[in-house]
């Protein structure tokens, strides 16, 4: 008989909010990724081309952390026309010592976006300058906004923009996070003015085109580039990969197969075996990050296992504090 | 909301015994990896060497199958000093057109025991001869119990020898078998002896040596080795690779890593690139199986995604008709 607790979106929501500590567990795995023997397997990917359906598994066992997690996160983006949400998911929590599923927790991906949101403000807390008030972010969905609220956890921000290429989009998405954050927050048409001045750029679309120009860029601003996780998407100009001091990768194995990095080997900005800092090897202080104010850097985030189980052990402990979720024996 | 149906191991137990719908629904997942563009990518592996542990994820799409499964299976194998076992694991069904999860298969493993010897019917049924009477069983776990019980579905087996390493093992089997299934079953010390003028010789052990010799083996045999489902395990001696007419692999992509093959590579009995026949191409007809009565058959059995997915979204079907299972919604 296997013994397990089973976590509902609505209980995970409430347990894991976007905070100080969700950050700090999201670092705790990047250092860990930089100083630990940490087991992180290629991600598994199955697509159904005629669903427009295509499926990640991620997982890693992390040393010293008694679960791990094993994250299945589907997109299907003919869902909605069906009225249903393109991203789904779950993760499953299994105990690193005896392979016994502890935990189901039923998320739909909102730890996934929890755990992503976390690591833009892990690479802002390592790579932007510490007086950074004013944020551009690029894209209106559920990142777009998360990705804001977690820069705001670890940067004095008081001003932000928003692009999307959904205009309507953009002036909702910032009518509702001035509501919500209480800064100034407006829409900005013209991507190319959203990003002048700002101190912190993240790019969060699913676009295949690089929306971010090297040549708007200017001295001592920070991109986050969060969107491109799969071959395909590419939101920020090769050069700016070339001009970045540095650029940094959130598994370097994953940038140059899957993130920004990838279109800057294939579009001959960078070499294909270049070596660069991961972001945990920023964290645990091995690497450098910015080295100076008037530095221009970028962090590639393609997501990585390590993550998913540093939030799914959070879920778990304080689940467990809590008394949530439903015990269920098979 | 997702909506899901939760389904225990009892419950499992019951919905899918080891029957002739069960063989052919996973023979059916053979003529389908032959005949369709299923989409199996490469097995998910994950290691955990301080705990002895190992993960496997598989998956299949199976076109003209309205769900898929995503199997977790872990193997721990410290577990037994703690009193549990070491094989684990559950399967996640989601829906091939949007990846809503639709059922969470709470089975501790039982589905992957059972396609697994299917798998061995099905292998009996195209490549041992249609009047084989005698087996010999390898091993003295729940595989070598299935198997011989697959075996009886599709052969008329009338006698059968266990061997195993542990001889006290092998007669509570053979015990066991009899009782179970009212013919002559008995333990054999001697591997050899129990290949001698067996029919179907079906190994189930994780032996990380040959068990059965090529000089063992006499002309009209049919040979099935299901336990290679890792680097360092190899049951057949290679020379019986070379000489089986045919070779026969589940999933040659697989076996050339993980199976008995891979090890007849090593050994260099066979080229790295050999083209073999796949147990999927005999059963859709599109490639010849036994070629006489007189020739040593072999098949290679490293587990398919294809099968998982063909076993779940039995398990389901026989779910929702028989109104089982718990609901629940997240």
């Amino acid at each position: 008989m296997t013994r397990m607790t089973i976590l509902t979106e609505a209980e995970l929501r409430n347990l894991v909010p976007l905070d100080l500590e969700a950050v700090d567990c999201v670092e705790n795995a990047f250092r860990a990724l930089a100083t630990l023997q940490v087991a992180m397997p290629p991600i598994l990917r199955l697509d159904i081309p005629e669903h427009r359906g295509e499926v990640d598994v991620k997982t890693a066992y992390v040393p010293g952390v008694d679960g791990f997690a094993i994250k299945i996160s589907p997109g299907f983006f003919d869902n909605p026309k069906l009225g249903l949400p393109s991203v789904n998911g779950m993760m499953v929590l299994l105990s690193a010592k005896t392979g016994l599923t502890e935990a189901l927790l039923l998320d739909n991906g909102y730890l996934t976006d929890i755990r992503t949101a976390a690591a833009g403000a892990v690479a802002a807390k390592h790579l932007s300058r510490a007086d950074s008030t004013v944020a551009a972010i690029f894209g209106a969905g559920v990142q777009a906004r998360l990705q804001l609220k977690a820069l705001m956890l670890v940067r004095p921000i008081a001003e932000a923009r928003i692009w999307a290429r959904d205009a309507t989009r953009a002036e909702a998405l910032a009518a509702r996070l001035r509501e919500e954050l209480g800064i100034l927050v407006r829409a900005e048409a013209d991507p190319k003015k959203a990003a002048s001045g700002a101190d912190v750029l993240v790019t969060t679309t699913p676009s295949e085109q690089p929306l971010i120009n090297a040549d708007w860029l200017s001295p001592g601003q920070h991109v986050t580039a969060m969107g491109s996780d799969a071959e395909h998407k590419n939101e920020i100009d090769p050069a700016v990969v070339k001009r970045a001091e540095p650029y940094v990768a959130d598994s370097l194995k994953q940038t140059r197969r899957l993130g920004e990095l990838h279109h800057a080997i294939e579009a001959g900005a960078v070499a294909a075996d270049a070596g660069f800092p991961e972001l945990g090897a920023i964290v645990a202080g091995k690497m450098r990050g910015r080295r100076s104010p008037a530095a221009i850097t970028l962090c590639d985030l393609t997501g990585t296992g390590a993550q998913d189980t540093a939030i799914a052990t959070l879920a778990r402990q304080r689940a467990a504090a809590a008394q949530a979720g439903t015990i269920f024996e098979s």
